[in-house]
């Protein structure tokens, strides 16, 4: 499988051509604060709220950064990954602003309602088998016959300096802050994050946030080798993919800790977040906050920037009800 | 019942004094806009979000205004309302910002939750049977016994100079604009922008969005006075109450139109903002969008200031489950 990732380390230098490129498809998402929230944690908590970003998630950030670096050659031939969840739509979403093909091979098993979503972009989606053979072997098959770019969800250079954009935002709009807190699943916001805070705000310490029944970050982070499961259960569904060598990279030299969290913590948290703040957040969103929770001690008095990665959430299973 | 109603017509200076007084209280809320529902309505439209207000509505601006021009004298011995709803919980937010008593009459039926979010301000709540009757003698011995300044709902002066404010935010932020849209119930917040628009674009045509099931305020305006529904039944429960004097001035002379809504159209057009806004607002609050996607050929090709007045619900039961 040709899997095409860029395999260089992107530099700052990259994240800065990136946020240039991204300007006019991205919006500089808010940052929201919540007297309730710093009194309930004695910090003092920056929300930066990428569940308002385009597609509702960060991920529209690298994926833009992807689509609309390529040459116009290449352009031509689309883009393509492999993705049921936000970076699928993400892409898509990104082709479609450039006006370029983009195709996404999917569970046929995916619910209808993601597939709908990518639709509504203009991709195209090639169905495989729920299984990675199936997986593999029909992505092989759909950029053996497009000649489409592959780009990857997270191990990825210029998705890592897309996300990357999304700490800058924030040091800009905060000045100096203490403690930046993402969570972390395949690592590319972490990365990003890692890549532009030790640039430009090497003191500020990076946290990240983990189910604890997809830990395999943390546990590699222990372990100081990438350890992948086959297919954790958590109810953030984002964060269920192992690490790959360019995040390890960033989350082994730069990332401080990885701060675990229950399920029930994280719907906990979700359900606080909407119910206090009136924003739609995903599970994988939430942890954040569950981990603040979990950690005071570790965030008190301290100006925290949390990343709220994402919204989209199935409205009609909602996990507390 | 000594309701001890402000019962002049607030004028835009009071709405100036206002907007000086409250600041310290209540956020400059964001406007919002999404290219969805641009497309879907063809108009552009500016979605003010007072459901991220204080206190999660826009009541906290009227309640503010209310409390903070208390003279000493008044203020020691607090505020008093009968609401089991937003404006319960704004005056006792901003009795609590002033440190001041603040008792609401609440039929013992109200939910929990309320009577907990209300107590959790630090007001103090009475209970009174679910009815008028009950209710009104409970009010006025808690007001003979304390004191207490009576702070209307919407039908006082200080309230609706206070709502006015959100109207002026609206156009500073947008410059011109030709329709500004809220909904309507007892008429506050309506009146405040009236009140506003009249006096710094006066071109801003406003019209009100409406329940069906409870449109009063319709009939009202058709009929050229004042028709109040007994007990009415809707989803949108901050829109069940009847106009009253100060408020029908406002609507009499200042509002185009009044449109309507189904209960169907308001679920549906608040799950489309939750979906595509990540953002959680009230029935009461969706009707807005409801009415546009209605009636199109109104807004078309017009910049129209929406206001998201709130964004309390209850999380547990949501009208689409």
């Amino acid at each position: 499988m040709n899997e095409n990732i860029e395999q260089k380390i992107p530099t700052y230098d990259d994240v800065l051509a990136a946020h240039e490129r991204i300007k006019p498809y991205v919006h500089k998402t808010p940052i929201f604060t919540s007297q309730y929230f710093n009194k309930l944690s004695g910090a003092e908590l920056f929300f930066k709220c990428e569940n308002l970003q385009k597609a509702g998630v960060f991920k529209a950030r690298g994926a833009s950064n992807a689509v609309f670096g390529l040459s116009e050659e290449q352009a031509k031939k689309g883009v393509a990954t492999h993705s049921s969840g936000n970076h699928g739509l993400s892409l898509s979403y990104a082709a479609g602003r450039r006006g370029i093909p983009a195709t996404v091979v999917m569970p046929r098993t995916a619910p209808e309602a993601k597939k709908d979503a990518v639709r509504a972009y203009g991709a195209n989606i090639v169905e495989c088998e729920p299984s990675t053979s199936s997986r593999e072997e029909t992505f092989a098959r759909v950029v053996a016959s497009t000649g489409a770019d592959f780009v990857h969800p997270y191990n990825d250079a210029r998705v890592i300096a897309g996300q990357g954009t999304c700490a800058k935002e924030i040091y800009e709009d905060l000045g100096e802050f203490d403690i930046l807190l993402a969570p972390i699943g395949g690592g590319g916001m972490i990365s990003g994050s890692c890549l532009t805070l030790s640039n430009i705000s090497p003191r500020t310490k990076i946290y990240a946030a983990e189910p604890e029944q997809a830990d395999d970050a943390y546990r590699s982070l222990k372990a100081g080798h990438i350890i992948a499961d086959d297919a954790p259960v958590t109810i953030a569904d984002g964060l269920k993919v192992p690490l790959k060598n360019l995040t390890w990279h960033f989350v082994s030299n730069f990332v401080s800790d990885i701060l675990l969290a229950s399920e029930e913590e994280i719907i906990e948290a979700m359900y606080l977040i909407w119910q206090r703040m009136k924003i739609v957040v995903e599970p994988s969103s939430a942890i954040t906050l569950a981990v603040i929770l979990k950690n005071k001690h570790l965030f008190a008095n301290k100006r925290v920037g949390v990343i709220l990665t994402g919204g989209n959430v199935d409205l009609k299973k909602l996990p507390w009800m």
